[in-house]
């Protein structure tokens, strides 16, 4: 029964398998992927040919056998297509295309003049020019990372604050420029699912990314899947008071961890750190980009560049432990601006953690910078259409 | 392939659809299963069969048929089986028997005299005799709810602080005296699990209970699934920070939930309450509970009454916005102490909630107590029973 309706369901659901397989064992051959997936030898033949006519996969060498004609491995052909990523997190919008083997073939980066101004599109619109212009390949598809809340089933932005973008129909205005899918998304959400295609947390089962920039926003894996939310917009985490009585925030409250942790307040206690240590070489006390200096110092141990660093730590800490309270995950990933204090501002969040959570919870966590850097929503945005696309990994 | 591997597995996952079926619909023909399932009439027949003599179906009454013979109706035989219930969360214990269709057909309380001393464990096996004597079918399974950790694989409280359980084997301790199958759990775990089993909520995908009581705890629903978090230690929502720098509390930090809102800190102030309001009845003045004279006059729009039970309402909607926005789950339940304060207590927690969460967030956000009151982590152990060893719902 329902043999005829799930037929095409199970055709798809094997050739998924087959590729997972293939992308999962660089160098596989068809009885082993057969071995592995549990599918007869002749349904990974003929899946195996349909992917290597589309050019997704080629035969490459031959592997050992102790007896008989050694068997040939089958490979997926990394270069075959591309995928156009595109981060409109920070006020530096990048571009990128990417590989089936998550090889960056090509990247560019533009900075805004006018992060809320109508530049902010224009420049998404150029960067898809760009990529299309530098493709050297079949493009899958394009992943765009947002950092506001998207609608993915429609993709539409439905607020980011920092680009002035209300109901944009992010992905129906792109599509009149491409004959390709599209998929928008929120970019700390992608960044984690980045960790889960590319990075050493890699499966990661429950995952936990804070993304700290011009907002800070986070991405939320349960159970291997990203958590949306109700109204696409969990994860919210730079609203949370952490300051009673604190600073006012844009959202209209006080003391939320945005007015004391995102990169501007960063660069505001920068500026004035740099004007009142004479000892930093003037280029970078005249920088426009003062940060630089406060790293250098915090490295040297400076106490006034540690007591900066070290007071955003804790109110990280403090969000975090809300986090750990809540969900009991344990594998958390920092990812922006903070990342240049390393090691040290890892270990003052931590710190600040085991002092804020029940001991029970405290046992095992893990904190980690990402594993990309800045280029983690371009992975994220790679990772998605890899999913969505093909259903890889 | 994979097909003799696959059989069995194959005939269980079948047999608990019909079962499903069944019991989602109250009276329903063998064709009609057929239709829902998707199976064959030959393989539904074989299984009805089987369910039926196990006790756990009857053929009941016939259905319409608009030509031919009308069809026989199946309907779960609700007596067939009884679930032994035990509620550990409060001071006050509980236990009942509570038949597939969700009747209670039993339950007792036993007042704890030492909620931390060896009584409360004696008091289990006390519950657990008196079930025993009481049950008139056979026990599908135990379940036991408790206030704390609990390592559900293994059946051990990992801790539960207002016990005094550490490390206690809960489930081998009771499997010496039971030859059915034990579940152990976190009370407000499984009272989430009661609402979508049996509440107005069923079905939900996403769900956060909060229940107040001698602590304060939460379970968290997330895509239907219970999330248990990686040390099991989920929902710990009593420890989130709402008052800074606030009282002390047991964990070692100041100003939690809990400080400022479970059951003691409502009765320390009701007594306070009643000292001073010399208009309440003597009887009420005067009573080991002066909850219910605070009750009394709160219902008057007393303004020293509205005064307390709002600021915990304020609190609790502080830690409530962390898990909205966290989260992005709309659908709240509120368990326990402050069910008496009705709705003007539910408006005061929705009015500071609006306040506190992002405008994308507040829309739609749905706060209720839950549907079974002091009952529900009993119904919660007897969902948990039915969902672990029938698959239901």
């Amino acid at each position: 029964m329902m043999k005829k309706a799930t037929h095409q369901l199970t055709k798809a659901h094997n050739t998924t398998l087959v590729l997972k397989t293939i992308y999962k064992n660089d160098g596989v051959s068809r009885a082993e992927i057969a071995r592995i997936t549990g599918l007869t030898r002749t349904t990974v033949s003929d899946i195996v040919a349909d992917l290597q006519s589309a050019g997704l996969a080629h035969d490459a060498g031959f592997g050992y056998s102790a007896a008989g004609k050694p068997p040939i491995l089958v490979k997926i052909t990394g270069s075959s297509r591309q995928i156009m990523c595109i981060d409109t997190s920070e006020k530096i919008f990048a571009g990128a295309l990417i590989d089936l083997n998550g090889e960056m073939v090509f990247k560019e980066t533009i900075h805004l003049p006018d992060p809320l101004g109508p530049v902010s599109l224009e420049t998404v619109y150029h960067l898809l020019d760009r990529l299309k212009a530098k493709a050297t390949a079949p493009i899958l598809g394009l992943g765009i990372g947002i950092p506001g809340i998207v609608n993915t089933q429609e993709g539409v932005v439905l607020q980011a604050v920092h680009r002035g973008w209300r109901d944009l129909p992010m992905k129906q205005l792109l599509a009149a420029h491409c004959d390709f899918p599209i998929y928008v998304a929120n970019d700390s959400n992608i960044a984690a699912l980045a960790e889960l295609t590319y990075g050493e947390h890699r499966q990661a089962a429950n995952l936990f990314l804070l993304k700290i920039g011009e907002g800070i926003g986070s991405g939320l894996v349960l159970g291997g899947k990203i958590h949306e939310g109700e109204t696409y917009s969990a994860g919210e985490i730079g609203h949370l008071s952490v300051v009673p009585d604190g600073a006012a925030c844009n959202c209209g409250n006080r003391g939320c961890l945005e007015t004391v942790a995102r990169a501007q307040i960063l660069a505001e206690a920068s500026k004035h750190f740099a004007k009142v240590h004479l000892e930093l070489p003037d280029e970078i006390r005249n920088a426009a980009d003062p940060i630089p200096g406060l790293i250098k110092l915090f490295h040297q141990s400076d106490a006034d560049a540690r007591a900066i660093v070290f007071s955003a730590a804790r109110h990280i800490a403090g969000a975090l432990a809300s986090v750990i309270g809540l969900l009991d995950i344990h594998k958390l990933l920092i990812a922006g601006v903070y990342a240049p204090f390393g090691q040290p501002f890892l270990d003052a969040v931590g710190a600040e953690l085991k002092r804020r959570v029940l001991s029970a919870q405290s046992k095992d966590i893990n904190i980690h910078f990402t594993t990309y850097g800045d280029d983690i929503v371009l992975r994220g945005a790679a990772a998605l259409v890899l999913q969505q696309e093909l259903g890889l990994p």
